[in-house]
């Protein structure tokens, strides 16, 4: 085995994709700044700089390579994703009141909220600029159709977030809004950009789609049993926090009322105590709820992999769908 | 004299363009829905439907008129419009923590800092979708480059506001990017979509934006000698929030070591005592910033007035033209 093969995939995908992420790293570098009002790259650096895998951006560009593309427009695409992407977390941290975020401070604790709203109002604004760049009206109404659910998925999870009536079906309406929409759209404006057809760029879209949800689901659940180096959170933050996610959403749907009342206080009125969470634990366990989370992550990973499937092959195809994998290896 | 030539020049404008009007007011009622987040139109119906003038949108559909347009896409751009409008008041109400706006309590003190800011995510993302419908690039590059620099200016505005460095040159630069950036696109994007050449467009974008900076200059202006009735305002809010605008950058300009330790005192730093503001007001008198703000205002509004002069006579250019007169009638 040489180590291409062993490399994880989102590194040999990075490898691949080289001198397009260089394209892309100088495009965002390029459009982060600000003649007038130096603020702005001030915290757009901090966060574009910290370290982030660049996920998204590669999505676009590994979709659009293996549909055969060999314009420019692929690099401003993945810059308005990465773009998109780095205005909703500025906003998030706002919303959430972090004070962390991949292990530094965030922009709204350096600076401020106003800081945070207005500067990731201007990268939300320069994402659209970009798109218009590329001439391509298809693209534009995907990725503005993209960042309508995310902030439409975002207010349904601030307003269900602690109401235990909460269900699996609003779950994966808010992962599909807050994760998954913008997964799906850099997926399919990389073909749409190829000019492939319907069939192709539907499966493009249906691989980020699943690849967005396997991925939030296991970062939910990695914060039930997951190594805070891995996600760079506690365990038991969402708990803490009063998030309704899926391990806690399948353990109270088999909860007695003794246990429905426990969550109530909990996670609906936010009294917690001394002991919750190992009691919170207890519980998941004893439903299984952990494990059927684990099992929905695969079955989305596998269900992103089928998608692609039905492309024809590619080495960039085949390293998709080893992150697919990859995605939910982080559980076990 | 009959009542069409006394009325005001913004009901002449509303009455003409009733139909378009209507046509506006239908489309961002559909839009400002959201099927999967009741707390979306409810934050939005409360600004939406607040009595705001439809000053923005009527400039697009009357831009759009009396460029001879007849197709249906006026209406579109004039929603968007008024929803990036929209979406910069709820999250200048974070900014500002401000709890009222147009006489009612904001969307931020009636829900909360996250509602604003994520339902104002989603009306930027909603008119994105609306400006994709025209099919139109050159509009989507416009109110895109819009976008921005109103953004910027907000950023501007928040660095530059309480330093006593702040010249007429960095207002004015604050001035085109929260008020006026969006006037001039509002006029300009009629003017595109009703296919007129470079120069026509330059003429109608002149207006919007000397219209636009009039306007600001009026409001400023007004917060040092206005009534509360006509702006909703306070006299003094201006100065008890410590902005640097135009009438206080006139007044430190002509300030001595002792006016400007004051005004260090009470805008840079921020501590205000009892019988500031009467001195802030006097200091405004004695070195006549007041009406050198006026005067400056008239002269923008003249500015806008002569830019329309060049295009062929229409009534809704003369009411356009009667408009600029009226921005600053108000301070008369």
């Amino acid at each position: 085995m040489d180590a291409s093969t062993i490399a994880k995939p989102h590194d040999r995908l990075a490898a691949d994709l080289a001198d397009d992420l260089e394209g892309v790293n100088a495009l965002i570098r390029d459009r982060m700044a600000s003649e007038h009002a130096p603020r702005i790259p001030e915290v757009t650096r901090h966060l574009v700089e910290a370290g982030g895998k660049r996920l998204r951006p590669m999505l676009t560009l590994a979709s659009a390579r293996l549909c055969g593309y060999d314009g420019p427009y692929h690099v401003h695409l993945a810059a308005t994703v990465e773009f998109i992407h780095t205005a909703t977390l500025l906003h998030d941290d706002v919303v959430d009141e972090s004070a962390q975020r991949r292990g530094r401070p965030t922009a709204n604790l350096l600076w401020d909220n106003k800081s945070s709203v207005l500067v990731g109002d201007y990268l939300f604004a320069r994402s659209f600029q970009l798109m218009t760049e590329t001439g391509n009206m298809s693209v534009l109404r995907i990725l503005s159709d993209a960042a309508a659910t995310i902030a439409e998925g975002e207010v349904l999870q601030m307003t269900a977030a602690q109401d235990l009536a909460t269900d699996e079906a609003i779950y994966l309406q808010v992962v599909r809004g807050k994760t998954a929409a913008l997964f799906s759209a850099a997926m399919e404006v990389g073909g749409v950009i190829a000019g492939k057809d319907a069939a192709a760029t539907q499966a493009l879209f249906d691989y980020g789609d699943a690849l967005g949800i396997a991925f939030q689901i296991v970062d939910d659940l990695l914060d039930y049993q997951g190594q805070s180096a891995a996600t760079g959170k506690n365990v038991g933050d969402d708990f803490r926090e009063r998030k309704l996610t899926l391990p806690v959403i399948k353990a109270v749907a088999k909860a007695g009322a003794e246990e429905r009342a426990f969550w109530s206080r909990t996670i609906e009125k936010g009294r917690q105590e001394d002991g919750d969470l190992d009691h919170a634990l207890s519980l998941l366990h004893k439903h299984g709820a952990l494990e059927a989370t684990k099992q929905d992550a695969i079955a989305w990973a596998h269900k992103a992999k089928a998608s692609l499937g039905t492309l024809p092959g590619h080495d960039l195809r085949d390293m998709l769908i080893d992150l697919a994998d990859y995605v939910v290896e982080r559980i076990n």
